[in-house]
């Protein structure tokens, strides 16, 4: 039977799966947040499907659960710098997240830098946390190279997430958050499952000729979003959120954990800006001129970013989560098993 | 007959017509510096072809021709502000760039904002500006409405160009600078003159539907690049760069032009990142792990971006710049006739 919970009492089992499998308090809170923020918004490719692939990475070696994040002690006052010691981005983010607010506000504009972290599920929550504190935020980070960069042959890129927010303060921000790959790994493997031909443009054979064929395109490479345009994208993001901030590249990171079945390691780079500071001293509220804006663009039925999360989400906070009686079941199973359910 | 000229000899003579037409020295040399760039590194679509351009839109009373820009005070310390004084955006930029280093040095990362400008030629000039000083460089800018955003069926943001920049000490920096549009409005216009029809995914007509009928296109609206995610970061480039820092957006540049043959006025936001702070206390050398980037990029056929201008501009130093019998006449032209030579 399906089973309906309070997003509280959701966060309670899944912190309790984490925690039965070895995870500190710390490690556990935080994954637990973002997971079920992911089912809030009815975002299930985010939700609790993610729990085993976080906890096959845990028993892969390729994180540790017992991490405790630090910030680093920086000279260059506008970046925050946070060492996740090996484990999972977000609790690293969430200690970080309050120092990059204040000096976004003091400086006008700063950055987090999240090194030595496996990143886990998707950068929206991060970047609503930034925009709950009053900032824009722009943030993003590699993957594994499964990704030919536009006139390539071979995978090189990840499919490297870019994100933005920016908040409204009247409601929920604007907030967009996608793969700088035309399609996501999953929805390759979706197609092959269903034994459909992929869409024109996806992806290219191991011989870098174009194809339609899933299994094809998982032997080969996916191309970037926009051509020739989302490749120079991505490339920037491996080289800002990469190697500039002194962490692994999508290759790097695929030549580490051997397989991209389990959750990427690599760093992670948040900006943020203060409307505030920049605007001081200019004609205008940044923030109502900003609304004005988007009614421009809601009013001539261009949809904005995120409007389907922020309606799952009203729903989900009056009238709780609703799994599936198999879903129920899987965190039973997780509960029980905890490391011992994945391969 | 075709006249071959020196870089040296080239800017003299374009900044000797800019003086003739009324600008003061310093607007006159930063606009001709960027046209000389445009034709050294055979841009002709930034080149000497833009100075009628530029001189309409002084002619039009569009932009301040006499403008001196000013350094403004600023208490967030990671924000450098020049205001243009309604000049053109480049003598802004210059005054501003080694301000912006310095801050971006000592801060890790800094913003050059520039408002009350008029916006000339293409970005990547400006990048390279950063990148010579050793930065990595991220910049935006507004333009005036003639996209549509995804969804939508009326002209409402720029072709809001986005750049970006990677110093590479063997050489020429890792540049890009494209449109957020498919295309560039130029591009309609030659598909127009050709009588040929348009590419799919480009434009819409005055109703909202795809068209690939040039004249529709051209009453209608453009397209972003890449879908929904085009549109994203087109629309964000219009909250940073033009509301943020408290300047006009595309809808509001156009309302002020009423027209798009003038150089639109707005501001401009200019990102600079220091690698060798933020990779400060982390393994590897950023410089040279993104060479190896590059070299598996190129490695695999993929082209990096600029690498024609690159070329040409070689050529240019080497041999000086050809220009042909009639494009020396439009320059005899516009220095006789200044003003008197546009409508």
């Amino acid at each position: 039977m399906s089973q309906t919970l309070t997003i509280e009492a959701l966060q309670e089992r899944v912190e309790t799966i984490f925690r039965k499998s070895g995870l500190n308090a710390i490690q556990a809170g935080a994954l637990s947040r973002v997971i079920v923020a992911g089912e809030r918004d009815a975002c299930k490719s985010h939700g609790i499907y993610r729990i085993e692939g976080a906890l096959r990475t845990v028993k892969a070696g390729k994180v540790n659960p017992d991490a405790v994040p630090e910030l680093v002690d920086q000279k260059a006052s506008s970046i925050i710098k946070v060492d996740a010691k090996g484990g999972f981005a977000n609790p690293a983010f969430e200690l970080g997240v309050d120092a990059l607010a204040e000096r976004a506000r003091s400086n006008g504009l700063a950055a987090l830098v999240i090194n030595d972290c496996t990143h886990f599920s998707a950068l929206w929550p991060e970047v609503e946390a930034v925009t709950d504190r009053g900032l824009a935020a722009l943030v993003m980070c590699p993957s594994y190279a499964t990704v030919a960069p536009t006139g390539g042959t071979k995978p090189l890129l990840g499919t490297n997430p870019f994100a933005f927010g920016w908040p409204r303060s009247g409601g929920s921000p604007y907030v967009f958050d996608f793969a700088t790959s035309v399609a996501a790994r999953g929805e390759i493997e979706l197609h092959r499952r269903a034994g459909k031909q992929l869409p024109e443009g996806w992806a290219i054979d191991a011989d870098g000729q174009p194809t339609t064929e899933p299994e094809a395109a998982l032997t080969g490479a996916m191309l970037p979003f926009g051509g020739h345009k989302g490749s120079a994208i991505s490339t920037m993001i491996e080289l800002l959120a990469g190697i500039m901030i002194g962490d692994l590249t999508s290759p790097e990171v695929l030549d580490y954990l051997g397989t991209t079945t389990l959750a990427p390691r690599h760093g992670e780079l948040i900006l943020a800006f203060s409307p505030e500071a920049f605007a001081a001293g200019r004609p205008g509220d940044p923030f109502a001129r900003a609304e004005a804006l988007f009614e421009a663009i809601a009013g001539q039925g261009a949809r904005l970013p995120s409007q389907r999360r922020y309606a799952a989400r009203a729903i989900s906070r009056e009238a709780g989560i609703t799994l599936t009686a198999d879903e129920i079941k899987q965190l039973d199973r997780l509960e029980d098993l905890g490391l011992g359910s994945v391969a």
